[in-house]
């Protein structure tokens, strides 16, 4: 197609998503729920449909040369469709947004009103090679009474667009429009081009993916974004840390779960204790299996380190690599964070209130901590129940997201006839 | 100066706003409110230093052609000048919104998570004409604890050049470093551009003034924008009104103050009381001086009407100017105002509650009335004691905005050693 026939045909699809938001934002919660208990059921019993289309995305990345990493992660299989399932059914679970009053008023001339919560409209969605963020992001879209526009990877493109069809037809089946959910991987690059251009018919634009794939998209895109960003964290053990507490913050941060945004990438460390903490820290990473880069004043202390290259310090490893430094104090700590953070999470191991008190209020992260893993910045750990992603922005949403950051709000205003003086 | 050379100059002005906005995100807000009425304090004493410079600016206009009403918004005199003064007075006696601790709850394991208001940290402010707006918007990001990089209009130089001095004697008078307010006017639309691209230094953007201007803004940042944006604001008397009251709210949805946002721009009207509400509506409006831009159906009903063009619709007049349009039902008005409306304010006059109710839940703006003037829709109106602006985006604050829209938010972990399992 030429790229004014994928705006044309693109169009036509965001109308219709449009139509399909408007039937969506007066959808009972009720409805709601039926669909998406249809969604999961036909995730769960969908495999022969599923499946053979995944093949194919599978055989595909085999002769492109997919990294074995990303073709596990592309890999659907009948135990992943239940986990799918399961992870629709717990958004079910949740209290659903819409219609809730936050705050109102009534004016001195007996005009009320309230402030509630309302769908945004369209959500468009652009992500990478996983699948299930198709059918997690349509979940979460329509449970907070979205429409949703999905571009996911070419390299999950016969995956997506079975599970397209199989959301299209669950939502029918109860009777909300098919077109509340809508893939555009048929036009390629210049359909995510175009849906970044899409003011007046995208609400908000959430990229998933690589630090690459959300830089792109924050600066292309001329519709509001929330940038769910990478995670350079940083963990600052004080100069009255405790050894135990230490070695196990540092060790959980890290080695937990390493591919993770909220794992931790930089440990720095008070030089009044770096010769009573990093020997112990540094051997227990090390016994996991860590690979430390670390800058001179700590090999000079644990030699057991690869010197850090200038670009470690901005590099969210997301593996067992960890860069460590010795610095002079908390202001040194606190001018590295600056420099290095992407404002994600930054934990402290403290036993002295007035540092913890000060690191929290000058640290400007989404998720400030004192002694405290910094594996726990998560929407499940914080009890929201669904993880739509963890904002690095200040707008809107910071941290992780709940359902209601999926919401904007409307001021309604009920009157006897009122007018102004 | 060249492209580059601007680029350098201006980041050192954004690095500089960065180190102030670091200051005054923990200065208490005794300091604060001390600075600004320190402000106050220079503005209203300050006619010798920003009358001349003013008279500059209002001679450069006169040679430039700038429009007699122009010439007005851009006029400063010492009743103006106090008038200022009493406006950053009213920021002073308003709650400081940061540190305010939004929810919170201990997790299961003991953790503490609570989330607080913080300032966005660098606020620029792109704007016209009006000199008021330097020391407005100066005032409202001090108080919730931004530094503010400002673009005002070319017209208005050498006014924003001396304000901006003011107050940064005025914060350096009570210790709070004047790089926070600071002017980019000298380097021209270079500078604009510059503030648009300043990812990293500047946390939003507001741009204030025409439709333009703020249309070019949200498409070209590269910044977080909170779009303040243009009221095409509808009316719609339902079949059921009440004459007197339609009578009383149209007059003053448009006549009370036609040149603002919230101003009534379109009336529509349900065919069925069509020949009972329009002669008085139309009569009283005209009786106020309003040029009725009527379609056929009002015509044949009113006939001292002109006829309506298809812009007329979409048309922000503020003035008085009325386009009026009989439509079928409910269902045309809520499509009359889907194709039409900018999102801001719309309300209907009725006393069929089904009807209320669903011009409530469906028409998709900032603000949705019954039975009330759209001149409501207003940050003092609603009890928020200052004007940021009224947003008709719906990402992070939607509706007039008051001292919270300017702040972000963090999350506050307090652990004793917790790790995630």
């Amino acid at each position: 197609m030429t790229d004014s026939a994928v705006a044309t045909s693109l169009t036509d699809k965001l109308e219709r998503a449009k139509v399909a938001a408007r039937a969506l934002a007066t959808t009972a919660t009720g409805v709601k729920d039926a669909g998406l208990e249809a969604i999961a059921r036909a995730v769960e019993t969908g495999a022969a449909r599923i499946l053979p289309a995944n093949e194919l995305d599978l055989a595909d990345g085999r002769e492109n040369g997919l990294s074995a990493g990303l073709q596990d992660r592309l890999r659907l299989d009948e135990a992943r469709l239940a986990g799918l399932a399961d992870a629709v059914r717990q958004v079910i679970a949740l209290p659903d947004p819409v219609g809730a009053v936050l705050r109102g008023s009534t004016l001195p001339n007996g005009v009320q009103l309230s402030q509630v919560r309302v769908p945004f409209g369209v959500v468009g969605a652009i992500y990478e090679a996983r699948p299930n963020v198709t059918i997690d992001i349509a979940a979460l879209a329509l449970k907070s009474g979205n429409a949703v526009v999905l571009r996911g990877g070419s390299a999950a493109e016969n995956t997506n667009r079975v599970l397209v069809e199989l959301l299209q037809e669950a939502l029918e089946g109860v009777g909300i429009p098919g077109d509340a959910v809508q893939t555009i991987d048929e036009f390629g690059r210049e359909g995510a081009t175009q849906l970044m251009q899409a003011r007046g018919y995208v609400d908000v634009l959430i990229p998933r993916g690589s630090a690459q794939l959300i830089d792109t998209v924050v600066r292309e895109s001329k519709v509001p974004v929330i940038e769910t960003g990478a995670g350079v964290v940083h963990l600052f053990l004080d100069e009255s840390a405790d050894e135990a507490m230490a070695v196990e913050i540092a060790v959980n941060a890290k080695v937990q779960r390493p591919s993770v945004c909220n794992a931790l990438e930089t440990l720095l460390v008070d030089t009044t204790s770096a010769a009573r903490l990093l020997p112990p820290v540094l051997s227990a990473l090390r016994d996991q299996g860590v690979t430390l880069h670390a800058d001179e004043r700590t090999r000079a202390i644990f030699p057991d380190a690869v010197p850090a290259t200038d670009d470690d310090w901005s590099t969210e490893h997301m593996s067992l690599d960890l860069n460590v430094a010795v610095v002079d104090d908390l202001d040194a700590a606190l001018a590295h964070i600056r420099e290095h953070s992407t404002h994600h999470t930054e934990s402290i191991v403290t036993n002295d209130l007035g540092r913890a008190e000060r690191f929290l209020a000058e640290v400007d992260s989404a998720v400030v901590m004192v002694n405290a893993s910094t594996r726990f910045t998560d929407g499940g750990e914080f009890g929201f129940g669904a993880e739509v992603g963890i904002s690095t922005q200040k707008l809107h949403a910071r941290g992780p997201m709940g359902l209601p950051e999926l919401t904007s709000t409307k001021w309604l205003v009920r009157g006897a006839g009122q007018t102004r003086r």
